[in-house]
């Protein structure tokens, strides 16, 4: 019991920095997004195809966290926009302070973008309002269609599920109604994009999706 | 601070309750392998192609656990060992009490191998001892050869490394000496199975090397 009571503290305290940075957030009039996924879903391409599509004068910031390691922050940062590493050390998750921190560096005024890449984790990175506009999980098709019931808390939680490597639906069993079906079944309202960053399919609907008004 | 004491406490709980398990496993002699991934990575499909060519008289029996569903349970069940799920509603790792409460039901007696396939995830699971002999972490050739260095406690941990879906490495950008290399860099002394369900290629050294004297 003590150890759900001091969750529960550790939460709220993440939802009061995630709610204090919503409104900075909507002061500014940045849209953030939180993206959410397995290891090697291939959240960091996804968002470079996005990056490389973006009209120079879109103001975005990318913010990546990793448990060790600055290579998705070295990739990321080929496309000229500012990206913030947070290495976690251990931590299985970004939390709002984490945000909080690596934020106070970038210049918010005037920002139209500030892109989340959390810790590849279907699971605790779900439980932590980062004081997003929405969450967005990428599932691959080589990870199966039960992933929606497996984990059915990304899913809920997300206002996108992009379904990721289509290039690799001849060589893998899945079946891509199944999936879908899946993931309305535990969020009903969710969105479904498919994409490939090999095959460029769905690339320009993903990146339309982001920055819907500037793109 | 508060937190990494509390979390330091649960920790010694879990490691009191694995090294009882530990001795009762010894006792018995029964082999424990603890099986960790990312979700998606083929764990599931890896174990039922050892449960298949396992021999009639080897006792084993099959833990699995994942947040939501027993859709894994279902499917290892149809080989005829026994096999327990454990949903664990939420938590995103396995702990020794879980096993503990598991096995209640199981005959350790005479069990030569218990398999415990953890909750998907490459980074909390690593952080639970359950009294398992050793863990081995599967990475599927879809995740990227970066991924021992982004997540090296799952990999430090494991004595056999499975690369799995070796069948796709046409379609994806994956270099296995560069994974083979990223992984001793962690982990100098990790053994590497490569393996794929579909071609069938590795199974058979799967199979021995998760039951060596009996295979």
């Amino acid at each position: 019991m003590e150890r759900i009571a001091l969750e529960k503290k550790v939460l709220s305290e993440n939802d009061r920095i995630a709610a204090d940075l919503r409104q900075r957030f909507a002061r500014e009039g940045t849209r953030v997004l939180n993206f959410i996924s397995s290891p090697g879903s291939g959240k960091t391409m996804l968002l470079e195809r996005a990056l490389e599509r973006f009209p120079r004068n879109l103001k975005v910031a990318v913010v990546t966290g990793d448990i060790q390691t600055d290579n998705d922050a070295r990739r990321l940062a080929h496309y000229g926009f500012p990206v913030r590493q947070i290495t976690t050390a251990g931590a299985c998750h970004l939390d709002a302070r984490m945000i909080e921190k690596s934020i106070a560096e970038l210049d918010l005024a005037g920002l139209d973008l500030l892109l989340i890449e959390n810790v590849g984790n279907l699971v605790c990175p779900t439980s932590y309002d980062l004081g997003e506009e929405c969450k967005v999980v990428v599932l691959s098709v080589t990870e199966g269609e039960d992933k929606p019931l497996k984990y059915p808390g990304a899913f809920f939680r997300s206002s996108l599920m992009v379904l990721n490597k289509i290039d690799l639906l001849p060589y893998v069993p899945f079946e891509v109604p199944v999936a879908r079906e899946n993931a309305r079944h535990i969020n009903p309202t969710i969105e479904i994009l498919e994409t490939s960053c090999i095959s460029g399919a769905g690339l320009d609907e993903w990146t339309r999706w982001i920055a819907p008004s500037r793109v």
